[in-house]
Parts: structure tokens; C-alpha cells; sequence
């Protein structure tokens, strides 16, 4: 899941247990579009309460650190906002080479995760970006509004292009096309890690630029960061939880089977100390399995803690591995069962890119004619 | 007429003064698609003879050096090719800001030239480059294919931005966008300037690319280079005929009336020695005038030079003057006719792209598919 949008990746310093949102002040109505002719202004405007967007890279099965960090978000926005879009960035995928039968299946199984985890096709709009063309063809026009310094400064260029030497044209641009995905909707909020705000603000930016150049159309989206657990590695605790850590006991996944779990949790790296207490800083390594606790079981630090008095950190290792297993059980299962379905995981993502489209058309509809184009 | 494909420019070193194309090996039969699954090849395959393609900006109506230069060759390009495609690139045009009101007007107005030039809808497909999506879709995938220092180097990029001082991300990217352009019809041949041909080549790296790693589906497209005339601007009669030349009596263009070209032609810098001959090395300005001569009236250098004897340059201008309105009156003409009939040029291009779409949409299917997309 190296990701673009990723996940609304956890972004807290103090390891706060209960996802809250800093900043969710709801969106003021959105701007009324400036029609010289009469246009449906209900399929473009995005509702009174807002639009949520957000997207995820089809590179392999999240870990809990993913989960826990963005997906848990992802549900429960599905509550809090009238519209909300996810999509499986495949377009963003291809900036790193990728094997292209293992790609149609990371859309799939990608496709089924974020249902398993509880995207509601029924609330939720939940696509495949490749299938909407508006995406590229808004990040085009918008790739005309961006001026190349705005993108060379921007950091994950950097570490990119530096990790792979020279990157492709793609990766350097595509946060215009990030930048496309979120106001190809004209969403007011999206969720993201703390790693992706000066992605989001190269889309606010962009949009500034459009609405001054060709007439107020895009709302400026606002980022709606998660302040929860961040996640560690279970064999180096300074380190967050990563899809791309080559040591395999380091992450889990979402699809371990409970003695993949068991296995990693015992063999977590924690101190000397038989005791169990919290104190990330002197103590990272217990610490990470009480947050890890706190969250699966959806309890406090305090209350994981009281679970935890009398056992050693290795009894302990026990308690905490049957709660991720609990938690993690009817997602795996029900992962499972639906990827054995191919045929209806590409019926949900046709559905949901066709209302994606229906989103999509009337406003490249309108870009294009304030551009001059039609 | 800043532009990409611009129009195949004049390349000759020595004037030749006659149409002729360099490169014009016919192309060996595409290779065939390998379809895993049964597939329409005839709807993706380009025809046995070659499929040509070009583009043009509409930014403004064309001068007589662009039409001497290229706009006849695609005329005739429609004779030797069974498949031949004229794209108004407009999503090209916005690499520079636009105006949107005359952005419009210019696409219609581009059509309108084009047909009066003789680029006829029944043996071409004219469109809109704006109206088929499939454009900035493959632009979006071959851009993961470009290495970012192969654009560095093309000399357009390092030319305009030091221009324009930095220039945007679609400026930098606009080769990508058009070898999109190009493969998306999987065309054989590229009618194209001098200045162009490094752009060509990065179409043909990334043909091969793309078949490198996914199998045999682009031909490498060739280019039609045209040795014909360059003709100079009637004031600096070393420099070429430009449409951002700032001497309004540099240039004329295909809009301009019999009285705008006898006095741009009567004014033309020539010398101070009043017989014509033909020196474009010692006497640049009347050689021009020679050359201009020759290409409007259909005649070699050898005969404009007969017609000349006995007439002193300021004679010999009105001679000259003469030809090129007699050449330009119908294509003037008609443009005008075509003008004033908008709702005719929007049928014209909307027809043109729905044919257009046709030929690029299955390639973009089989491209989605070999990607992992589908």
C-alpha cells in the first residue's frame, strides 16, 4: 500500500486510542455554480453537508496499521457525510512498475477489503479510478494550471525519485492527478495522513487557481485528519507498521490467519521488563501491543491496562494476539468469501464507477466549456 | 500557430521547391494484436496502406508558409493513405494560457480553414482532440513509461520555458500527450516539421516501451518529413514566415484580403538591384519572392523565373502578389462561407470525433487490459 491518497494514515503524536477528527468543521454550501446558461446545477453541486473523498493504491492486502489508522475512518464517515466517494486508485498504481495479472487481482482483492472492512456500496461510491475517464482528463487541464516548481518541492518526489533514481513522469505528477481526483467531485473533505497535507494543498491550490482564472466551480477541499494510534512494527517499535517491511513478523495483515497473528504477536519485540505498563517513550515495545489492544478492542489504554495487571508481558502477548484475531476474524472470513466471487466484486466496482461517471461527466462538462473547449 | 504537431513544417537545407516526402516506405503490415481473447481486430488494426496522423493548435489562423508548408501535404496525404486523421489539439493549445471565448472561436475557426484547405471529412477524420477522453487516458499511461530526464533534454521544453520563464507541468509533458495522440490510432505515419522529430522519436521510445513490456500492440509511427519550401518573412527575409512575427507585414495569412497581400507584398524587403534572379544565399529577399511565386502558381523556380523576365522587382512584386491572391481567394473564400455556418463546423467535429472515438476507444481497451486495468 505505498499510496498517494493511501489511507488516512495515522498522524498523532500522542497515541490518542478513539479516532477523533481535528478538523471537521462542516463545509459552508459550496458555491453556487456560475452558469451563463441553465445547467443542472443538482448533478454537479456536491450536497449541502458535504463530499468525502478519498482514495486507496490496489498494491496488496492492508495491514492492521492501515485499518486501524484509515479504514475504520473510512467506515465511519460513511455516517457523518450525505456523499461519499472511495476509489481504488489503479491509475496511481502504474507510477511504480507493476506485474499486470497481480494488478487486475490487487483491484479485486482491494475491491473486497474495503468491502469486508465495511464500505457500504450503498452509501459509499466505491470505484475503480481507470473506469472513469473524467480523472485523467481533468488532471490534464489542471497539469496546465501547475507550474513544474510547485510539484520539484513537493517531499514525496523527493524520496521517491531519490529511492528509485530517476522516477518516471508519472510520479512526479501525480499529485496533479490526486489533485483531479478530489475536485473531479468537487468534494469538500478528504481524508489523509499527515504525509499526503502538502499533496492536499497543491489540490486546494490548483483549485484557487481554476476558480480564479474561469469563474468560481471548485470548492476548496478541506483534509480531514485522523489523530489516532499510529501503529508500530512488531520488530522494531520506533518504526510505524509498513506494508514494505522486508522483515515478514513485522506487519500483519489483514488476511493472516489467527496463527500468522499469534505467531507475530509472541514473537514481538518488547524490553526486559516483565511487567506491563504504557510509556512509548522509555517502552515502545509493550506500549505498541497495549495501543494495539486498546484499539481492537475498542477499550481505553487504561482499560487494556487493567486487562493486562498480573500478567507478564509474555501472558500477555496471548490476551492481546486473541483480540486482534477476534477483531480481525469476521474481516478475513468475510475477505475471503467474497474474493471466491470474482464476477460480483466487478459488477460492484462497474456500479459504482457508472454513478462515479454520473458525478464525474457534468463537471468536466462544465470544465470543459469554461476552458473554451466545447 | 505555436505548436506540437504545429504542422509538418518545411525542413529542406537547399528550398527544394517540390512536395516530397523522405521517408514515405510504406508501412509493413502492422503486427496483429495478440488477443488473448477473441477481438475485433479490424477496429484496431490501422489498414494494410498506413494510417496517417496530425495535429494543429488552433491558435489562430494559419499563414501562407504553414499552408505551403504543410497544410497542402495533408491535403494530399488524404490521397496516398487510406486512413488519415487531422486532430484540432486544443488540449495541446491551453499549455499556454488561453483565452476561453477565443479558444472556442479558434477551434471553429481552425476547422473551417482546414476544410477550405481541401481536408475533406469524407476521406479524413477531423476532430477535436478535446472531445475524445481516450487522448488524456494514454497520456496518463505512457507518462509511467517516460523517464523524467527524457523530456528534460527535448530541446521545446528547454526553449519555451526559459521563454516563459518556468513553465507549467503540461508544458514539460506535452511530448508524452502526443505520442498518446499518435499511438492511440496505433498510426504508421507522422507528417511532421524539422522541429518535431525529436518529439516523434519519443513517441517511437515509448511504442517500443510499451510493446517491450506488454506485448506487440503500437507500430512505431514514421515520420513524413516534407522538403518543401521555407518561406521567409516578407520583412527578415533570413528568418521563417511566423505567425508571432510582431511586423504585421511579415506574414500573410489565409484570412487576409487581395489588398492586405498586394501591399505586404509590394512592401516585401528585397535589395537594391532591380532584376529578379534567384540567389536565396546573396539575395534572400527577392529568392523569397521567387520561391513564394513558384509554390503558389505550381510551377518550378526555372518558370517563375521565365514569367519574371523583363520586370524589375517592384513589377515583379505585383506579379507575385497577384499569384498568391489568385492561390488564396477560394480557400479564403470558403473560410469565410464556412465561418459565418458555426452550428455546420460544430456537426463537422462532433462527427469527426465520434469517428475518432471509434478507432481510439478498443485500443484503449486492449491497452486498459494489458496494463491490469481490465
Amino acid at each position: 500500500m505505498t499510496s498517494l491518497f493511501k489511507m488516512a494514515l495515522p498522524v498523532s503524536r500522542n497515541a490518542s486510542l478513539f479516532l477523533r477528527f481535528i478538523q471537521n468543521r462542516k463545509c459552508s454550501s459550496p458555491k453556487r455554480l456560475l452558469c451563463s446558461a441553465p445547467c443542472n446545477e443538482n448533478k454537479v453541486d456536491p450536497p449541502a453537508g458535504g463530499r468525502v473523498f478519498s482514495g486507496i493504491q490496489p498494491t496488496g492486502v492492508p495491514h492492521l496499521g492501515n485499518y486501524l489508522g484509515a479504514l475504520e475512518t473510512w467506515v465511519s464517515l460513511q455516517d457523518r457525510y450525505p456523499s461519499v466517494l472511495y476509489s481504488i486508485v489503479d491509475l496511481h498504481s502504474i507510477t511504480q512498475p507493476q506485474d499486470p495479472a497481480q494488478l487486475r487481482l490487487n483491484i479485486l482483492d482491494m475491491a473486497a477489503c474495503l468491502l469486508a472492512c465495511g464500505i457500504d456500496p450503498q452509501r459509499s461510491i466505491l470505484f475503480q479510478q481507470s473506469q472513469v475517464s473524467e480523472h485523467a482528463e481533468l488532471s490534464w487541464i489542471l497539469s496546465c494550471l501547475t507550474t513544474m516548481p510547485r510539484l520539484r518541492h513537493l517531499p514525496q518526489w523527493k524520496m521517491k525519485s531519490k529511492q528509485k533514481g530517476e522516477g518516471s513522469v508519472g510520479l512526479f505528477t501525480y499529485p496533479v492527478l490526486q489533485a483531479a481526483d478530489i475536485l473531479l467531485y468537487r468534494s469538500t473533505h478528504v481524508p489523509v495522513g499527515e504525509d499526503q497535507v502538502q499533496h492536499l494543498e497543491l489540490a486546494q491550490d490548483v483549485a484557487r487557481i481554476f476558480n480564479n482564472r474561469y469563474g468560481d466551480l471548485f470548492p476548496e477541499p478541506r483534509p480531514l485528519l485522523s489523530a489516532t494510534r499510529k501503529v508500530k512494527s512488531l520488530r522494531d517499535p520506533t518504526a510505524k507498521m509498513s506494508k514494505s517491511d522486508p522483515h515478514a513478523m513485522a506487519t500483519i495483515h489483514l488476511s493472516d490467519s489467527p496463527d500468522d497473528i499469534m505467531v507475530k504477536i509472541r514473537r514481538a519485540v518488547t524490553d526486559f521488563t516483565s511487567e506491563v505498563t504504557y510509556d512509548p517513550a522509555a517502552r515502545p515495545g509493550v506500549s505498541n501491543l497495549v495501543s494495539l489492544h486498546a484499539a481492537v478492542a475498542m477499550v481505553t489504554v487504561e482499560e487494556a491496562l487493567a486487562q493486562a495487571r498480573g500478567l507478564d508481558t509474555g501472558a500477555y502477548k496471548l490476551l492481546v494476539a486473541d483480540a486482534v484475531v477476534t477483531r480481525l476474524r469476521p474481516i478475513r472470513e468475510e475477505m475471503e468469501r467474497l474474493r471466491a466471487d470474482r464476477g460480483h466484486l466487478e459488477v460492484v466496482l462497474a456500479k459504482g464507477s457508472q454513478r462515479a461517471r454520473e458525478l464525474a461527466a457534468p463537471v468536466l462538462m462544465e470544465v470543459r466549456r469554461r476552458v473554451g473547449f466545447s
